[in-house]
């Protein structure tokens, strides 16, 4: 498996692309077009949040009858079309129409996302100039601007790609992510979009896609809010011309690393970009009795606003760190708990572990932390990738005004 | 029901107290002792997090053996004696011990509350010299330094004292408290001590504590953040004089609202108090199936860090507001809801109320705001008190090092 350098959405065969500043944001692109040549098998995973924006709700219906494939893709940033109520959903509905005509892809594979202000109706002139515009512009180097297209708050574009063998054919798989605010998905993180020109049987497309975002996307924090605009979703158009990959075969296994790769790549550029984060933190929670509460376990600590600021102030503090995962209604005896920094031992048999000054504070000094606590409960263990909390989140979000 | 002017924990008859500063930490009066002149029946709550500090094991031990009988406290502030091991044990049964000859109240009717930083050892020859001055000072007058020296990061003193009439005799309730930090309890706040000279049924006495606990400190939050050392106890030594309080009496109803009523004002000004609070916040979540479901979506809405910043910048985000309501995996529909802020529609049938620009800055300017949301599926509804995230909050929390 290969890493692509500068990679874009248009990498796999047959896509292509077109982004562009429509004004729904101040500064930068804020629309984008991603097509495929032919019609792609797809596996979407939405928000879990009750409070789900027009375009997902709409997709929802589109998907159904489709039976999960897909050909083109309109998102835009800088408005979430989420409580916008029926108006909401009639503009949803209306980009499709007006897309569908131009680019001549039926009406049931074009998926509409939308991301950032939420409340505020969407601007259709600005909806329909966008898409005039972009429509005749759509090629290979159209992915480029994407992933500036999809971003919010987020300080720095996510693309990835990787590249592996197929029986001697190349396959492609490509992503662009966003964040940055209003992050714990649940089924999803708030916008990500892989593009591949694999052949594969579409059953298990969504089986590994499932798996990864379980794994990946579901496993990240920022602040604990799950947003109501969470896609992320994968397109295979099939045309790499790979003989079709088969459930329980290597190459099934090749392509599923792959995904996984791309997509931990993808959720940990959204922790590292998190709203204020100075810090990207890994917790373990090893050696418990069954993996759901090894992830409540870790998701408490990635949680814990006092977990959090102490970590932004640098403070291996193990008695907040202790106790998140004590208040989250797993059972454990703190007593025979383990708690290591960067490998370094800091609380160990109920007890925590001496260290001078100067040791306590270098052990925080990386911007990277993992923080590994072992319960003994048995031997399952999750992952969990967070920020922490800092001035500038709250100056972000006290000051990001409806 | 009168509520006391100034009033102190040996208001109620048959009390007396004393508190210094013994050095546990800088600047304030840091350990108390309060007694009754005999037995009391006790009602205690303790954290449920899984990591308990040493003196809530030893109290657990100790009320077992005594059949919730209880006669003196002894509370330190500075260091919690928590995440200490074998030897936290040890020096909170030294304690005891110390504590018990000096005042001739047997071991098991001592119980030792501790509160401040976790993870240190008990400075026993300081606690020895408190006890050694402490005993002999045991005083009515004594009880008004008791609100003092139970504070850490608390700004201000929290005591509260109400009287009632039982059949022609004067009955009070006295308590202190204290928050700021690690604030969502779980059966218990932080510290919650309450006297009383009621004379009881101690079955209903520990049925009416538990019901004011349920309502009133298990419904506030600072930072979503159980306490390893949580504890709320009521005392009541019987001393009024009044004819026994019986189940199912007018009197039985009296003591409820009584005590109800001093509960909640006890939770209240721990929220008010909350590190770097600059609002008191209720949150309301009315109409809804079951208890439960308004209470999780009153604590998504309350822990939202989204939606405590956005409470500190004084804006009426109902996207923020609304979502935290949706992930807390209970089903409702949001095209249905009502959100008011402060008696103002802000959100309604699945559209924003759209308010004028100084009306929506005027709303939010308020110290006080209430938050209700109604979701119509049911009858039941939940009150959650909290206070917003601001900058002082990360500060006081990146600053208090381990």
């Amino acid at each position: 498996m290969n890493f692509i350098q500068n990679p874009k959405i248009t990498d796999p065969k047959g896509y292509t692309a077109a982004a562009m500043r429509a004004g729904f944001k101040r500064k930068r692109k804020d629309l984008c077009i991603i097509k495929s040549d032919v019609p792609a098998k797809c596996s979407v995973k939405f928000t879990k949040n009750m409070v789900k924006a027009a375009p997902l709700l709409v997709a929802m219906e589109s998907l159904k009858k489709s039976g999960n494939m897909l050909q083109a893709l309109i998102i835009n940033s800088g408005n979430a079309n989420a409580g916008t109520g029926q108006q909401g959903l009639k503009d949803t509905r209306d980009t499709i129409t007006l897309l569908s005509e131009k680019i001549g892809v039926p009406e049931d594979l074009i998926l509409v996302s939308s991301t950032g202000v939420i409340g505020e109706l969407l601007d259709m002139h600005k909806m329909r100039d966008g898409i005039d515009n972009l429509y005749s512009q759509l090629s290979f180097d159209g992915g480029i601007g994407c992933a500036e297209a999809i971003l919010t708050t987020d300080t720095v574009e996510k693309s990835f790609g990787v590249q592996i063998n197929i029986q001697g054919v190349e396959v492609t798989i490509s992503g662009i992510t966003k964040g940055s605010g209003m992050i714990q998905p649940n089924m999803a993180t708030m916008l990500a979009f892989v593009t591949t020109d694999a052949e594969i049987d579409h059953e298990l497309l969504d089986e590994i896609f499932t798996e990864c975002v379980e794994k990946t996307f579901n496993m990240i924090t920022v602040d604990g809010h799950t947003s109501t605009n969470d896609t992320a979703l994968i397109m295979a158009n099939g045309l790499a011309g790979n003989p079709i990959i088969q459930p329980g075969t290597p190459e099934a296994a090749l392509f599923h690393d792959a995904l996984m790769t791309l997509s931990l790549e993808m959720a940990k550029s959204i922790v590292k970009d998190g709203e204020g984060a100075t810090k990207f933190v890994t917790i373990h929670v090893d050696n418990v009795d069954i993996f759901e509460n090894a992830k409540k376990m870790a998701f408490g600590i990635a949680n814990s606003a006092l977990v959090k600021t102490a970590i932004f102030g640098q403070d291996p503090n193990w008695g907040r760190i202790l106790s998140a995962a004590g208040m989250v209604d797993v059972v454990f005896d703190p007593d025979k708990a383990d708690l290591r920094i960067n490998g370094v031992y800091i609380y160990q048999n109920g007890s925590p572990v001496i260290l001078e000054k100067t040791v306590m504070k270098q052990l925080m000094l990386p911007v990277e932390l993992d923080i590994i606590l072992d319960v003994y409960t048995g031997e399952e263990s999750a992952l969990v990738y967070t920020s922490d909390l800092s001035y500038e989140y709250v100056k972000i979000n006290a000051e990001y005004h409806t």
